[in-house]
């Protein structure tokens, strides 16, 4: 049996592809037909990979951004061998509980590097993914790590601004590990590309700084001759291919309906017959499976050569080193946490909120040496970076990213480290300024990458910067999202509290939330058990009978909350602050406890410097709000408080509305 | 008494930042010290422009797209004699209820064309602006619309993804009459610029297809050369001015701490002797401050006759051009809607939701030919293109903006568009994707513009495409944003209903979403009024005694509760359903209304294709709720529902759940 010709190995894919897209009835036909060749000069002769060991932590990685084109990666998955992408799967392209969805979801023991859809985020997770394996080279050496990093793009990710922001800090960083595959073909949804871009694409990588080679995307050889000159080139490298979207099918290639028109068996007919290709739906014959088999184990020696690497380690660096890997946290860091928060009940002045966050995390930097902070030029105000040695293209050892004003890049970055393992990223900047990130932040919810947020500036507390830098809804539009563990700390013991729940929280991504201004420690008590873990819980209770008014804050509004219920208990009114860091934690309690804590039936007020949206479900039958009602104004911060209402008296105010009101 | 040198004019901007911001305790001199001599330039020699009248529908734009420097922006209104920028107002720089807020908020009438902070919106409105400007220019002529656009702008801007967005597509698009000056200082607020970015900015623009222009931006000359040259250029330009940050302050400039760090008396002294400067704070000297009310008045003389040659026009064309500029509805656009509603009821078959927008949108074109329509590369499967032609570099005439997978740019865009006036902007793509333009749709309802966020796709109703494409928490982000108009029609009556008002809401956004799948008429009965306008109405009543069940629904998911219904009727139980296509007019309702709707004290059941998030405020004492729980997946639409659970069946299940629990 003769080594199959490349073109067949090619054409391999564009079968499958085109059987799946048939058999589904909808789907993007034009990347895997458009990018089959690019993908087989990449599986075929440069990859370094194990199909048959998905989760090698040493393994090349691979992100389809332009993740519209699935079948392309379901049919390398399924032609190298991976286990979990038999051909039942491709049969079942699009079906409900197949795994060939019609977005790669990440799965990194299925061979899915992560998640991708909405465009742009694609290239900037591998972005992220290049950081980590430079940083974590640089930590254990490139006996251990060394592998590249690999994204088929399109034209949308190019055009979205998130992938502006990946070009410009990928060249300043000169990550010459991370090789971009263009799917050049001039057609988008809309039609020819002439509609919206007229420049140079290809030229905007040059003047970021990248190593260009622009090749015939349907030239095996040619594509893989630009992969070797990648491999030496000292920067990131941006393959530009021209290509035919969909080629291989005669009625739509090279037009707008090779995007995703919708394909009849008549076209699979057709495309059969003038591709030579006389098998039939969903078989490969058996020359072209064994070659694209055999490339599922092209990198076999490499394999046994890092594994005998590793297994030679010192004990105590081998141990260190999986570990990392696993995502398991050291011994230590709770003991760092706990002596903080005993401290935090001393402190002589009351802390900015983000400097608290600030604090901890320095103290946190020996024992969690796997801790990458990204920050969007807002250092001297956020506060994370202190002994963090800035990485940069030169010292790869630092584990603070200087991203430039580019939110949605750090967040998208922070996604791509976290899905490649081995660090644990941070991403910090202001709240207002979420919105910029928020794309990311929910790829890692969707994903459940264990990322943390780190956001300061929460609330009108921003003071004179106004309107535009003060979040009003931005705690609401975080809450509703699935799988976002949300916290918001009153004080430096919250804040303690919140970061253990924050770092043990490892099934999706946490976002902790920070006052600028002074949070004066409101937990006067040193107790061992981490009190924020449950989301909420009584601060104070009230005195001198049963409880009648029940105050619920966050935050810096915890403080407020327990000046009011001073007034209030000076009445007689018997009065509860609950102080409630985080929803997500407090709806998980047993009910029990939850009624404890909320008291059904007494008057219950929540105060926050926020928009009501979302509160009532824990205000019961007489509940009452205080807090925002629309966007913030400029001004100092104290006197926002006062314009707005948020204050003891306004508390007091309603809640003795909320008694006269049932009696 | 002589005319005074061009530096003591930019020294009077460089002492009214210092003195403001040393009285205020805190601002951002960087720009206003670093672009003295660039806006002096521009205003006293290019800008078209009249301090008397600042809504003059044909003066030259002016964005501070850097809108921390706001004191650049209050310094030039008040120097060139804005009304509402008496030297009063710089003294209050920051200060509650002053003007002179920390960043600037539009206000047109005060000279201040669009908020600004958030960094990279400014130049992506001031390129719509100039999307605008073309229309405009293009449907009166040039006698009528004939002027530039200009924006300030800063590293942070262009580092900004939405930034880049705004380069390729404003230079694809050749938009002439636009003109970036770019304060090159080399300084962020962590440092040099070197830290996360080192390619040749001007060099991208070029690629793009600007003209561009490097100057010393403390050149006087130089820079009103460069500005001289942008005029007859047929490209946008690209101003770069090197300059130093906080010029003029010698301990600071060229400084990180020339930002925004703190400065004291003594810097104001310093500079005053070293800039020969000998007046007083806030005293600007007699030849210096009539230069500049001089410069405000430099364009009277057009103003003037522009005024006449609007006075020349026929009565019926004079009347359009106010009509648009004042962005009132032309006679008829009701009876468009209202006829479609009519109908609506006698359709075929259930149309997609999205078609019935881009249908009505569609019927809508020749009676409001003031309409622009946005769309981020989804034309197909959005729809509202149709017999719009699009806006190109050769036809300005076109309507339709082919923004390319660019919906950052799209919605700052839109938002560009609506603050300068004239044209009623459209932004359509997919509601998943909604998350990319949120910074825009924040600045729309922060500043109250018109722009209507058009979305399809908007549950898992979209399908095999998979839980990245599907929305479940993006109703109720959208809902937690204050000034956001939210509406999500049930069929073609209601879409109808939605647009009319829509279209009359014009004190701020609107959001309308649409389902992907077909939406059944569920409006049985013509009737005249609008019931969508109260946001919540009653669409079907509990038959056969009192309510017992209340059943509110929105948007596709209102056919599945009179699915529900019917089974629950035929059980004997008194079952209403309510459609529920906008909670923000439904909250604006008297009480009795809302009670007569939601019915206290029956049984309620929500539902909605989307998490519970913000619903319990509706839910009452006895309430539940059939939507999703997390993200979706991939998988046929119907079997979606199947899956999530949300069914006839559910809700009768749940109704009955909470019948029993309340015996």
């Amino acid at each position: 049996m003769s080594k199959p010709e490349p073109s067949k190995l090619a054409n391999a894919i564009r079968f499958l592809a085109i059987d799946a897209i048939v058999k589904a009835g909808e789907g993007h036909q034009g990347v895997p037909l458009g990018m089959a060749e690019i993908a087989t000069a990449l599986y075929t002769r440069h990859l370094k990979f194990m199909a048959g060991d998905p989760t090698w932590p040493d393994r090349d990685r691979v992100v389809l951004s332009n993740g519209h084109g699935s079948m392309l990666l379901y049919a390398l998955l399924h032609l190298t061998g991976y286990e979990r992408f038999p051909i039942e799967e491709i049969r079942r392209f699009r079906e409900l509980g197949a795994h060939t969805e019609g977005h790669p979801e990440f799965d990194v023991a299925s061979g899915i590097e992560v998640t991708t859809g909405p465009l742009g985020q694609g290239i900037a997770n591998a972005f992220g993914m290049a950081v980590a394996e430079a940083y974590l080279s640089a930590r254990f050496g490139s006996q251990l790590v060394d592998h590249r990093t690999y994204a088929f793009v399109g034209d949308g990710c190019l055009q979205e601004g998130v992938g502006q922001e990946m070009i410009s800090l990928a060249g300043h960083l000169r990550l010459s590990k991370l090789t971009l595959l263009w799917d050049d073909n001039r057609i988008t949804d809309d039609g020819s590309t002439d509609l919206s871009i007229s420049e140079d694409v290809a030229e905007r990588f040059r003047v970021a700084g990248w190593h260009v080679v622009e090749v015939d995307g349907h030239d095996l050889e040619a594509v893989s001759a630009a992969l070797t000159a990648a491999k030496s080139d000292l920067r990131p490298s941006f393959i530009a291919c021209r290509t035919v979207i969909a080629k291989g099918l005669a009625r739509l290639q090279g037009q707008r309906g090779g995007h995703s028109g919708r394909l009849h068996p008549e076209d699979a007919d057709v495309a059969r017959n003038e591709l030579d290709w006389p098998y039939a739906p969903f078989e490969i014959p058996a020359p072209e499976l064994k070659s694209w088999r055999e490339a599922g184990r092209r990198s076999e020696a490499d394999h046994a050569a890092w594994q005998a690497r590793r297994d030679a380690l010192a004990a105590h660096e081998r141990a260190e080193f999986d570990r990392v890997l696993a995502g398991e946290l050291p011994e230590g860091w709770r003991g760092v946490l706990l002596d903080y928060k005993r401290r935090a009940l001393d402190l002589a002045e009351a802390p900015g909120g983000i400097m608290i966050s600030g604090e901890i995390n320095d103290l946190l930097k020996d024992v969690l040496p796997e801790r990458m902070v990204g920050c969007a030029d807002l250092e001297a105000p956020t506060s994370h970076k202190r002994r963090l040695k800035a990485f940069t293209a030169d010292d790869r050892s630092g584990a603070y990213v200087h991203c430039g004003v580019r939110e949605h890049l750090m967040g998208s970055m922070a996604n791509g480290m976290a899905a490649h393992g081995g660090v644990l990223p941070l991403a910090v900047t202001y709240l207002a300024f979420s919105d910029y990130e928020r794309p990311a932040m929910r790829m890692a919810a969707l994903m459940g990458l264990p990322v943390k947020f780190v956001f300061s500036h929460d609330s009108i507390g921003v003071g004179k910067n106004g309107p535009t830098h003060q979040p009003v809804e931005i705690l609401a539009s975080l809450r509703a999202m699935p799988n976002m563990l949300v916290l918001r700390p009153a004080d430096a013991v919250e804040a303690a509290e919140c970061w253990e729940v924050a770092l043990e929280h490892n099934s999706g991504p946490s976002t902790l939330v920070f006052a600028r201004q002074s949070l004066p420690t409101v937990r006067k008590t040193h107790v061992q058990e981490n009190l924020c873990r449950r989301g909420a819980y009584v601060l104070a209770e009230g005195e001198g009978g049963e409880r009648a008014v029940t105050l619920l804050a966050t935050g810096s509004e915890v403080a407020i909350a327990l000046r009011a219920r001073e007034r209030l208990q000076a009445e007689g009114v018997a009065t509860a602050v609950v102080s409630m860091p985080s929803w997500e934690l407090f709806d998980a309690q047993y009910e029990v406890y939850r009624a404890q804590v909320l008291k059904p039936g007494s008057a219950t007020v929540a105060i926050e410097a926020a928009v009501r949206f979302g509160w009532d479900r824990y205000l019961g039958q007489r509940g009452g709000f205080v807090g925002m009602t629309g966007f913030g104004a400029s001004g100092p911060a104290d006197a926002l408080y006062e314009k707005f209402g948020i204050t003891p008296s306004a508390i007091v105010a309603e809640a003795k509305r909320l008694l006269e009101s049932s009696n």
